[in-house]
């Protein structure tokens, strides 16, 4: 259980295609995980989320435990079946909202103390509590809590939170004790490659069964965070999963692909689909424009989602008149094209041709669709 | 095509079950029709639709015809396709909506002129014109313009609107042209039950394929409204559906079916379920209330729709959070609820027992469930 599997090394680049099992089901990789920020990809039914060909969803520790807080979701038998989703769960550790989100009040070796983002009340989140959270939640993979930096920031700051990132993974693992949930570690160290190393090595030395690399799309330039992670993967254990916490655009993801990495989240096809932006292989096509009224063309040729059995125009009347179905029919088409996306991208790997399918798809992404 | 057949009418109230065949499908009867007014039932998507149990939706013409326009709809293959629903459609022909919604500047006898509620521009609906745009959206059944009036009103301004409907349905049935939707007409008269019976009579003998009974549910009481149905229908032809409009709560559609209706429409089970309310056998469920948060409980043992394959709690958590799941889930709820209510009710008509089936479901609703 929780093993990796290579299935295949592209020939011309570093993407791989691989496998990982979970005690519910197993993962094809490359893989995307939509976000189920508060026990629901928002606005989406599970089996219509099955039906994107989602393998496996994300669940955010933070929200969770502020509503409606891990008790209640333990005991109503866990996050599986609070929100009906039974394949692989996995749940960040709270780390990255406490620097995103909430009103961060102090960080210690001890752990952090913020107030809640919803009512203000003082909350407090320590490496061994981020454990005891995940494993109340049942998720199937839970993240180490780290310590998260907004970019560009002091090299003895980045030094700073990576060794206790570090000191803080090594606590999580000691505090772990759920046999069905594995645990990832997460690399930080900023743009500081020889920080990166550092910290995938020494984090490589303690066996996690997979490890992520976070810190990054917080605020530096695109190509930094693409060599960044070119100059970190060489020193992540070749034998679990690679994950790239929060990115990104498609075009981050065949980026991150290439350089080696197999698991993705973002909030982008969903947060972008209720904003009326669908993307798809001609670029990014925004609903609300005047221009679909009367366009009887799908959103994507040959695209099974439930959009895309319907015209442009009916989505575009759909966000004109405010009308739910919008946000829904763009959400589904997004996810549906983020999971089209990686599923093409394994069978490129399988073929050795994945190169050229990036350059496909980027020559498609490049011209604006509209 | 468009022909009612009674299959069976029970024995001992005026309950019938029966069936109405039309081009796009067989409808059986008695029917509760989802309201998707502006294409689309609020916040689901059809394949969800379908799994409610739903025969036939109904489209607002008066909000089809300000957004996007019957032209645009008409341009793209018709409202079935605009919207996917492939089953029946009936489309109202804006006569309520220019009452209750729109601002209304003058009726005469050629028509209404009033104000979109949307952008203000001047509208104005004749009888041919309802005809020539639900032609236009391609409805299955269209329901010809009347002229509807609050309650309680002059009997002198109700006897003049009924005639003038009279008249409006005849000029409906003259202009009506589409071979592949029928008409249905509207029995107005306020609560005057002679009246009701005159215009009932006057309508049968212009030979429609179907009745309804318009005008009610706005603001008699609400045995008044009973009264006048059971006043209605013995004029009403015995060989064509009779269709109750825009009512209602279940204990409605009941007392409805035993007086010999066979449609209904509301939008009570999609907008209250927007609102965390919840229809049971128990009564009215509140989800926002606290008493719901760690509630492991379906909102109703037995029910197939996918609110009910999760916990009361997390419905509870998704309103709490501002989910949009939450009015997600109890709008298919709802609308399950009420399917399974009058797909019950068929069944227990052709047993005789459809008297003791009320008198079950009353006991049942009496008392509020929380």
């Amino acid at each position: 259980m929780f093993d990796y599997t290579l299935i295949h090394q592209d020939a011309r680049c570093a993407a791989r295609r691989g496998r990982f099992t979970t005690t519910r089901g197993t993962i094809e990789l490359p893989a995307f995980m939509p976000v189920g920020t508060r026990g629901s990809v928002k606005g989406v039914e599970v089996s219509q989320l099955e039906a994107t060909g989602s393998q496996i969803i994300l669940g955010n520790t933070y929200h969770l435990m502020v509503r409606p807080g891990e008790d209640t979701v333990s005991q109503l038998g866990g996050l599986h079946k609070f929100c009906g989703w039974t394949g692989p769960i996995l749940t960040d550790s709270g780390g990255f909202q406490i620097f995103s989100l909430a009103k961060l009040t102090k960080i210690t070796e001890e752990g952090a103390v913020f107030r809640s983002h919803v009512d203000g009340r003082q909350l407090s989140l320590t490496p061994e509590r981020a454990v005891a959270i995940q494993e109340a939640l049942g998720s199937d993979i839970a993240m180490v809590l780290d310590h998260v930096l907004g970019l560009p920031n002091e090299r003895s700051r980045i030094e700073d939170a990576m060794e206790r990132s570090v000191r803080w993974a090594a606590r999580c693992q000691k505090a772990h004790t759920l046999q069905t949930q594995t645990q990832f570690a997460i690399v930080q160290g900023g743009l500081e490659y020889d920080l990166r190393r550092r910290c995938a090595e020494e984090l490589s030395d303690l066996n996690f069964r997979g490890y992520a690399i976070g810190g990054l799309s917080v605020g530096e330039e695109i190509q930094a965070m693409y060599d960044c992670i070119e100059a970190t993967i060489p020193y992540l254990p070749e034998d679990r999963p690679r994950y790239l916490m929060g990115v990104g655009r498609p075009e981050d993801i065949l980026e991150g692909i290439r350089r080696g990495i197999d698991m993705f989240d973002c909030v982008m096809p969903t947060r972008n689909g209720r904003n009326a932006m669908a993307f798809t292989d001609a670029g990014s096509v925004r609903l609300r424009n005047a221009v679909h009224a009367r366009d009887p063309r799908p959103l994507e040729e040959g695209c099974p989602c439930p959009a895309c059995q319907r015209s442009r125009a009916y989505v575009h009347h759909l966000f004109n008149c405010g009308e739910m179905l919008g946000p829904i029919l763009l959400t589904l088409h997004n996810i549906t094209y983020y999971q089209r996306l990686v599923a093409a991208a394994r069978l490129a790997i399988e073929e050795d041709r994945f190169v050229d399918f990036c350059r496909e798809k980027f020559s498609g992404w490049h011209g604006a669709a509209e």
